[in-house]
């Protein structure tokens, strides 16, 4: 097999514009890709394992090319080991790798950092090999490594992160959703983690509880995700923002949001902003704001002083690729 | 006519546990008395004519026993007038009073001040000649200078100022509500003003602009109505509280939230509150919070810290009365 020296694949993380949780109950959820990526370059590793260095863990591992029952594997790098091993596996390729990723994108906080960093993983070893896999087989073989991180993960941050651009999500269907390409977005982290799992479990209580409430009000979110299509399509970003306003008190309404939450959803809005939310499964994570480029200087600060770290980014229709 | 000396009635604010404005899409609304209270002493006045002096307001005026269209009425003091004009005219009564008002309720709140002082007025006013009216005929006499304050009000506010306890309200039609007693509330003013009207029309223009987003929520909101009333009949608190939480965020959904009350809210719910939202209108005015006895006093000083005025105050099932 004739390889590269070194290659290097980038991702694109993801950002749900509206309808995280109801997408769970089978209702259509809006999410674009974001230009904050994660980095990984591979280079041939002479002893025949994979060799794995995550820069945001400050984690370096050397494990084997098949995987061992009888292993502990660290957590946080057991997905992009998965990545790497299903690829040589879909590849029949028995040479070992390094793998380095530098990730930009923050962890556990919903903007699918985990899936990014998997899906220019599988993209890296496929090209290191001189191997073009399809956009769809990079979604497939990065799936499995989601499935390790989120249990029963709906699909849609490998589906985002190997297409970018926007695309609206239902019941495992993708309907791909034109976006103006630098639409800004500023994205606010409580930087307190977020567990998914922990944050669907309790809709779900919450939904076996209440169902007579809790129905029509999914089925509200699942309205607004239909018309926020249709906004970010005509680039509508006034209503954009004030469906993403609506939205954002609802996932309150299913028991989602915080107070820290909440205060970094207020500065936006006071700072400028078409509309704020949540974005993820919410308890901790991020905000999303959509803002006029001029006004995300003054959102940024304003999130800094409610508590937050802000990143200005924008909606990239560039998923993944070689750099 | 023979008269006592003078006379003194008193009469409940109101709080709001669940269904504000959907209440004005035809849906129903659960509202309970508190004992916070306004007082009305009414006593003879020489000259022939109304004197009202309104503590609260720190105003004095005397008015002629007709009205009078060329004449300018103090805005604050006209709905205190419309009720001494409207029960003399009902009692078929020429003599002049003096009308003292005293009201612990915060005005323009959403605690009914307006509805408390008129009903003790009409109280006061009637049993000052002798004549015993029917809770019926107080509360019919006093929405009349309801009408003045709130354009086209519920009837909610005088109603449970008049009867105590609680009310489910529906279309104008009103179920009495079983209460415990001394149910421990606390009220968080924001300090800053609401409009009634401005929040009413403010909710319209959302309802039209996305009717196929606002209907379900309204319908939730109807939803929680119905359950809350079961469980305040139950006495289960927490349960309720719940209720009070989802419909806080189904409010702020509707556009009618502000930083000030979410920032009451979460103090509340911080310090042990069963539940917490906002009462009324919104935009301003106050929260309440369902809470423990024991927690009441904590409870306080968060919401102290977080910029609001508390009153503990309680459930009670006494309504209008001679004091």
């Amino acid at each position: 097999m004739i390889s590269m020296e070194e290659v290097t694949a980038s991702a694109p993380g993801k950002c749900i514009l509206t309808g995280e949780h109801s997408v769970v109950y089978g209702l259509p959820a809006l999410a674009v890709a974001i230009d904050i990526r994660a980095k990984v370059t591979v280079k041939s590793y002479e002893n025949g394992a994979t060799l794995i260095h995550a820069k945001q863990f400050n984690k370096k591992v050397c494990l084997p090319l098949k995987p061992d029952r009888n292993l502990t594997i660290d957590k946080d790098l057991q997905p992009i080991y998965v990545s790497v091993v299903k690829t040589l596996e879909f590849l029949k390729i028995k040479d070992g790798v390094e793998v380095l990723i530098d990730s930009s994108l923050p962890e556990a906080s919903g903007l699918g950092s985990s899936a990014a960093v998997s899906v220019a993983t599988v993209k890296a070893v496929s090209e290191f090999f001189g191997i073009h896999l399809k956009e769809s087989e990079i979604s497939t073989l990065s799936f499995e490594s989601e499935k390790i991180v989120h249990g029963s993960p709906s699909g849609i941050d490998n589906t985002v992160s190997v297409y970018g651009g926007g695309i609206l999500f239902k019941r495992g269907r993708i309907l791909k959703v034109k976006t103006s390409n630098n639409i800004p977005l500023i994205i606010g982290d409580t930087l307190k983690k977020r567990s998914t799992g922990g944050m669907v479990s309790k809709v779900r209580e919450n939904y076996l509880k209440y169902t007579a409430i809790f129905k029509p009000i999914l089925a509200a979110i699942g309205k607004i995700s239909l018309q926020a299509k249709k906004f970010l399509e005509a680039s509508d970003f006034h209503k954009l923002g004030e469906l993403m306003n609506i939205n954002q008190a609802l996932l309150e309404s299913l028991g989602v949001s915080s107070i820290e939450l909440e205060k970094l959803v207020y500065a936006a809005r006071e700072a400028g902003a078409y509309g704020a939310k949540l974005t993820g499964a919410g308890g901790g994570g991020c905000i999303v704001a959509l803002a006029p480029l001029a006004r995300c200087q003054n959102i940024a600060s304003k999130i800094i002083e409610a508590g937050g770290k802000p990143y200005i980014t924008r909606i990239t229709d560039t998923g993944v690729k070689i750099e």
